[in-house]
């Protein structure tokens, strides 16, 4: 992680931990034993799976390390629950996951329980490291979360493989909508300062905060939404290799892309699976689960381009004004109200290191470091992120091709 | 299936169906939701899977056609649970059988009872085509036992994937045996008649009964064993490609095979796992689970061959002396005893129509016919295999790279 | 090869020897030394590849343990064209057949003429193995035939991958015909004797002549035409499930299949490429480039069934009526004529040793034995394969899923 | 191509034109029919087809419109030989360009003087758009020269499946070397222009010019030596994941790699195969056949990173002091001289578009733009890389995990 300025208080941590655990089980409660089984592909983990795994990682780089008087409910599980922090032991195969029954789900709270009960007693002790087990804890909380929005889009991803359509949380009505127009918001050339800054926390790769030369451009002032997409589907944008990347619609043709993930047409209507049931598109709401290449073709088309990281990261630099929360909202962005916020953003940039970054010694410097290659950044946080994560140096990062996430976009143009 | 010379009685089919039912039932009762959901393999399918598709078996192909008031407890069950008959209808990728967590375990329980209950009173009702249902039901509870040894092994399956190396059903002490010497039967040349004769139950494939010529040949009397095989492979038989079949030296060169499937050495010792947790290999048991190649190159190694169809079937034409049973004893074979029964048996022969067959029409039809290509016929039975089922006659068929089954191998030579 | 009763006199050897050196430089003589490259899957060689693996088989079986001063022109050759006998030392991969330029066209000719010339001074000698010699020279000639038809055939798949459909010999007006009427031959039950009985030349897989147990059939007169496959296409043939293998079903669909290979329509016409340039389809001649699968199917389809290959045998104990021959002729099978020898016939049996058959010991015992699972016989013969080739125990054998041999079929019933 | 100053002269266009055209004739003359056939993966073309593209971007780009009496000497090459401009046309399928035997080398020789002569003739001619013409020679010529060293780069890797190592220009002795001193250059932190200036020809995708801001780095005077990349092989660099890219480690896993491209061991000297043949690895020549993968885990190994392109261009303001020269010299890095071209380095910037970049319209705008994503920039340029073509301001790309191209790299440091 990111040096803090401050560093964090042992009893903000400990209130930050309890409310991130309870949030995990919260997600997790509607699920039945054969749910938190499911593995749908490598790139998404069950759901049992991440209810360990965070488990562990309190456990592999706090209690462990510190508590010498832990014992681990199965010490097997370093084994089976491990991500792919190859200094901390080898690991269970990543496409597997979904093999393991045992230990089910039950077993898994207990462990939850277990740690939890350790890792509070270790925080209630008098301390000469309460301030870094404080730090670690924190870091641990921020890694639940990010495996909070990864929970929930596996889980739509394989619930979305079951011919049933599956309803994990009641549906609710869509509010009707109007189309919203879109305004741009310029900004002059200049040196400009990125990166986090020390206040709070951040991961690794948000910093060192270093400078940048922008060139002048003028930014959207919401996501593009589906109404507009499906006017790009309708004027045969999958079908014209001009607006794509090569190697990008060589991957539609490939895949039989002619819409967003999770979309299908009946009677004319657009419909979309969500974890409250297929439901109609809403076509006031950002466009979600695009992937990069689509994205990229999109704004070709529409006459645009993606902003980079550094022209996203100054262009937004106040609170997100969000539609909705994981906490107790819908599970996807709802239509007329996005600022940013609601939908993740892909941008025109590579996931790579930033000037003077230097990962961390030791297992954690895993964290972000080993991927910086073929990646794109995404920037804001989406209906699926916990408030308590969102800020505008946040980099998250996956495949071009990849769609399963709460993915969408933001056009920019040159001046 | 073939005709049988007399129907079965109703009451005695009611008594095979309950039987049947009821092993089923025993044979998933230690499993966890969980384990019910494991699929491991586009060859293998969940436990839930298994113990709803032969309850389909019975909803199909009996009570929507014959009872104009049935209820399912859902339609769509039809799609989720259908294999492979295509004139019953669309069905569900094979592949993705393991991604259904909805319907759960309990559901498909109730399902269980819900068409168990539904022919338990149309089988009491006083009907014409009350021995017609009879003869279906036999069918069906016979699809049922194919299930239960395939419930076993793809079980077996599904859990060696995981490094806890899970327990089913608890370990019980093996007796120590001695070396069983290997002898000989002779058999002349001549006409003989193979085939099912029509005396009680038999699939379709079995027969018509007819006519075939057998050259001189002698058949081994038991099959090979553990301490054999690891003669084979000390004597580097899994490397010498002059043994082998060149496909079959091909798939263990890209597989790695140099034990049969579930073995790994350690401190000198073979170890395999099983149904029981792993265990030491008995060296005087037979060898199970080795794949048609192996078979054939160890016949080879052994200057033999594995005998044809015919002359197995004209080589046991009495009862099996199994020993031991899958309602009650160990999930693998054991030393010492075996005559006929205890693995099954890769024979020389492709599964190939016998001459005059012909498939019934609709899709009972496609119970057999569809799979004659390039699969290769055991024969036998195995540990896992349920005792009403085992009859000289029976044709069971597998690719010859599976080995997941409870595959071995018996020896024959030319006189 | 099989034993045979007379041997083949040294002077008869040598003829066969020129007479079939001589035809494989006539059918390469009009190939560019870039058409001698193309290898255009795994199963297919290039040109040249023939060549110079047809020479090795006389230096590497004949000359280098016969003749103590023979001399090779390079003895990394043995590397390079070995196909698989590995007995015989390792050899290239076979899939980088086609990266192979050097040694060039021009080398492996010279490669040609030098075993060439020294194989004639070793016939011409008077030497006590001068018998021995005559029969491995014999085998040697058949080992080239095969290849020729391969050449060819290769040629031909290779050559359609070019866009500019070249031509390899000037095409010839098709005869004009009209539809051949379809008549059976019946035969009675009874055992019957196949193999091959020792007169003149056999491979090792054609025998030993044994008894086997017919039942009764009747067997067409000729094999099915193009006219009845497009009626089979019209009729929904491909598209129908029922008629199908259900691994042949998921063959077709995966490769979309819906005729034979190297068809097309063209204004409600269908066209084929062959050696002489596109041609439109002859509707009266036998179909070919049609896998076992796709015949297997038409047969359903047709209410009969393919032959076995003893039923083959025993229909066609006279020589081949075939339309036409390698050597002068045109290379598809001509409309009208067939009777068999025009199109190799797909029989329902899988390729099996013979009761009693061992493969001889050393490398050459490689020959056939090693294939014996997975593939499917064919009887007959093509315009393709040399006259000196055509016997009725002839049994050749390939894939089910391959085509581009000269695959057709005839039509089989029960009585 | 980007906007030039001042537009080449016609005279001195057709002057690069015949330069350009005779560099490529004398690459190819040693060349076999078959050598110019080799296609060893997609990513390669055969030698016949880079000069039969080359020849048809001068036909497509300048003949086709400009000349109206221009006649085609096969109209079919324009789908044979467009590589991937879509607004040009359908095209053949890349991976099977190898399967091109005709029209043979000859006829693409003939090609090339039909296009050569129209061409001369053309500018030869007085129009009103003979500046144009000059600048779309320019480019194709440039075009031409990146095909250059594509042709012996892919003929390298076609040559190296031929087990008897073919040699395509006679080898030389190499120079005796010792140990050069690695020393660094220190640059301060602060603003830079980098890009093309408009000074001579250049790609779309080297401009706009722009300012960027720089951190202070050092970056090393020459490039990584085998003698170096040797003793990271034997400090275990190649098997210890904490110095990979996850990704990266995951390719060398699997595709086995443990050294450079062509490299062998036999009897503790190291090898590699080149143009010349087989020679022992120079230790004091920049190490060459590594991929992104293998170069940043290099770097990170030697507590060093890779230079971003920006950093690169700023450190080489000057012409390459190149250790040798396409058209005379040997085609491998020499030891002991390189300062920059004599092997592409590496760079740890993905290839995104400048500030301000918009492809042109029309198929010429399909150049560059279309590439951007997945692939790495690396500088400098290489032994095989045409005199004409080396400045600066280029960025050549590729796929983090190709190693076929001269790809070395060079080491940075932050201060």
């Amino acid at each position: 992680m990111q040096p803090r300025l401050a560093p964090l208080a042992p009893s903000d941590a400990l209130l930050l931990f309890e409310r991130t655990r309870a949030r995990t089980d919260r997600l997790a409660a509607p699920l039945s034993p054969e749910d938190m089984m499911l593995q749908s592909m490598e790139d998404a983990s069950p759901a049992k799976w991440h209810l360990a795994h965070t488990t562990w990682f309190f456990e592999e780089f706090i209690l462990r390390p510190r508590l010498p008087t832990y014992v681990s409910p199965d010490d097997r599980f370093a084994f089976l629950f491990n991500s792919y922090y190859v200094q901390a032991g080898p690991r269970h195969a990543r496409d597997k996951r979904g093999l393991v029954s045992r230990p089910g789900g039950e077993a898994v709270r207990a462990y939850r329980t277990h740690v939890e009960d350790a890792l509070a007693d270790l925080m209630s002790a008098s301390r000469d490291d309460a301030d870094e087990i404080a730090g670690l804890v924190e870091l641990g909380c921020h890694h639940e979360m990010q495996h909070q929005e990864l929970l929930v889009t596996d889980l739509l991803h394989g619930l979305s493989h079951n011919p049933l359509l599956p309803v994990y949380r009641e549906p609710e009505p869509l509010p009707v909508t109007s189309e919203v127009p879109l305004t741009w918001t310029k900004h002059d050339e200049g040196l400009v300062e990125i990166g986090h800054d020390g206040g709070g926390f951040a991961y690794d790769c948000e910093g060192p905060r270093h400078r940048t030369y922008l060139t002048p451009y003028e930014i959207a002032d919401r996501p593009v939404t589906n109404r507009e997409w499906i006017a790009f589907m309708e004027d045969g944008g999958y079908g014209d290799a001009r607006h794509w990347l090569m190697e990008g619609h060589a991957v539609a043709l490939r895949e039989g892309w002619a819409h967003p993930l999770y979309w299908w047409q009946q009677d004319d209507t657009w419909w979309t699976y969500t974890l409250r049931g297929p439901q109609p598109v809403a076509l006031d709401a950002p466009v979600v689960h695009v992937s990069y290449y689509e994205a990229e073709a999109y704004a070709r088309w529409a006459d645009a381009r993606l902003p980079t990281e550094a022209e996203h990261e100054i262009a937004f630099e106040t609170d997100p004004i969000q539609g909705n929360f994981l906490d107790d909202g819908p599970l996807r962005p709802l239509p007329g109200r996005a600022i940013w916020g609601d939908v993740w953003e892909w941008t025109a940039s590579p996931f790579t290191p930033y000037p003077g970054f230097r990962a961390p010694e030791g297992a954690l410097g895993e964290y972000n470091g080993k991927f910086m290659v073929n990646q794109m950044v995404l920037r804001g946080g989406s209906c699926a992120t916990p408030r308590d994560q969102m800020r505008t140096s946040y980099r998250t990062f996956f495949y071009p091709h990849q769609r399963w996430q709460m993915m969408g976009l933001r056009l920019a143009r040159d001046l």
